[in-house]
């Protein structure tokens, strides 16, 4: 059997997540029981929600147990099976976690699907054509729930979420405006991916600032925000909200490392009578197959031309994971392994 | 015609709403036009909402004009009636203001509406059976919608909303905890009103020991909140939030005053997939029937028994609503008129 290379999460962070929380470790992988599968990765997924589960304290999932393999999707192919519905060559997406290989058990149901890559690239079912896609049709389909000449604004737009959430609202008439992080950024996501406007939130660090750029690009107000980072620029968007905006809460990437990043002024739920809703895609399992299927078809149409930032090798996981978390990503970051 | 004494918003508060802000007026009521309806007022509804109105910024309803009558719900009895549907002695309920007597045009849907007080005594339905009931009723069923079993939490629960919201909980089978100021009020709410338990928040000031007598309250923890209050008893019960907890966001009364409150951990949304609704009861007309067919129902049978503070004339109405703003009333504040 193949030696395998994995990295395990060794301690937990004091505050901001460092490289000195990882740790590479070499295993053999074992010989495969019944109903097993032997899979070679080759791409690991990283992802925001992983930060929140390094931490001892209740987050949205379980912890990531320290001392063991860090936890995460993967894309790969099927060296060798002992499940009938398995065969070497099969291109499959799991949740490996951040190892070369992994072994499966394929009776598990959910535990690993084969997918189909003549008009979808493999590492695209790590990002618009898997959980990020599915997380930004949940919110936007789900909680948004717009009509057709409504305002949508999504944060991380040029991302593996916001780029599906831009692809899926255009689809449905939205006037779509995105927030990221540099001019190249916001290029991309008006140009490439079709949204309307997007707002540099390097140039507006603060309310303020970012409260007038919101109302320009926006000039009929928000109905509807898909929140994925928090701090000041959730505080500018509710300045922004009409009456019965609906906001999607998926992440607060601002708020993971150390304290809580406050909201400044809740009451303005009320006096906009906001809903707001957060959710775990991946509690609704329900909704998958249909998701998929849409953004399935907009990748292949060439409607949704998803970005990724890919990081070469195992070793490389840690820093290419920190990246993410100060945004340094271009698009949805991946680990590629052969 | 008689004369109508009434209290006009002189000018607006900066920072807390003081005795100032408001102004006795003496005038003369003006002789009927063809549809109109003379009102004497029984009872003035004196409400937290109205603080709102009472500022020049953005709020959720429009704002109080200066210079003129403060607008509120009374009850009454019809004096002189230019409108076929009504007739002296009617006892009626509207939207007069604060003064002793109000001019309706009838013609206008909603403007007034007759009452049967053979079960119902008239001032309930300022309270109990009237727009704080409703208010207790929508949050509960259209956005709390509990089941059986589950745990739910009012703050003022002494109060119109908060004893009506107490009532058709028990009527559902729930755990109804309630948060109140003092023992009395508390001892009220477990005994009059039939609480399983009442928080007294006067000994629990900040958020670490209310969030430990939430706990010791709610054992299963919190599945339905009704905000009224905003401030550290939101981040305390954020903190025991089980997951999909539902809350009803219909007043922050301690962000009134000056400068907005902010919400401490607003990831706590995320990590426990919480939903958050804001509303005003007026914008769901269609609910009211039904709401008040039920409240009346509970108030007639002696399961809801709604505890009024009375002021008494109209000079006594603006000390009477700064004090209820300081939560100085003990149930439904009114002013009696004759």
């Amino acid at each position: 059997m193949p030696t395998n290379r994995q990295i395990h999460l060794d301690n937990r962070p004091e505050g901001e997540a460092s490289l000195s929380n990882f740790k590479l470790v070499t295993v053999e992988t074992p010989a495969l029981q019944d109903n097993q599968v032997l899979v070679r990765h080759h791409y690991m997924s990283l992802d925001p929600y992983m930060r929140g589960r390094m931490n001892d304290s209740k987050s949205y999932t379980a912890n990531q147990p320290t001392g063991a393999v860090f936890q995460g999707g993967t894309v790969g192919e099927v060296v060798e099976s002992k499940h009938p519905k398995f065969q070497a060559g099969d291109k499959v997406v799991g949740f490996g976690g951040w190892q070369e290989y992994s072994v499966v058990d394929a009776a598990v149901p959910g535990s690993l699907k084969k997918v189909d890559t003549t008009h979808v690239p493999l590492s695209h079912y790590l990002g618009a054509v898997g959980m990020p896609g599915v997380t930004a049709w949940y919110g936007l389909v789900k909680i948004i729930a717009p009509k057709a000449g409504e305002t949508v604004v999504v944060t991380a737009a040029s991302g593996a979420v916001g780029s599906a959430f831009g692809a899926l609202a255009k689809a449905r008439g939205c006037r779509v405006v995105g927030i990221a992080g540099g001019p190249d950024k916001c290029r991309y996501v008006t140009e490439e991916l079709g949204f309307d406007a997007c707002i540099d939130y390097r140039q507006h660090p603060d309310v303020k600032s970012m409260s007038a750029a919101l109302k320009e690009a926006c000039p009929q107000g928000i109905d509807g925000y898909f929140e994925n980072v928090g701090g000041y620029i959730f505080d500018a968007v509710l300045l922004r909200c009409n009456a019965f905006a609906r906001i999607a809460l998926c992440g607060m990437i601002a708020g993971y490392d150390g304290a809580p990043l406050p909201l400044a002024n809740p009451a303005l739920f009320l006096i906009n009578r906001i809903k707001l809703e957060g959710f775990i895609v991946s509690e609704h399992m329900e909704v998958w197959p249909e998701a998929l299927a849409e953004l399935g078809a907009l990748v292949a149409s060439g409607k949704l031309k998803p970005r990724e930032s890919v990081a070469q090798g195992i070793e490389a996981a840690p820093e290419a994971f920190l990246g993410l978390l100060k945004g340094k990503n271009f698009g949805k970051q991946l680990v590629k392994l052969i």
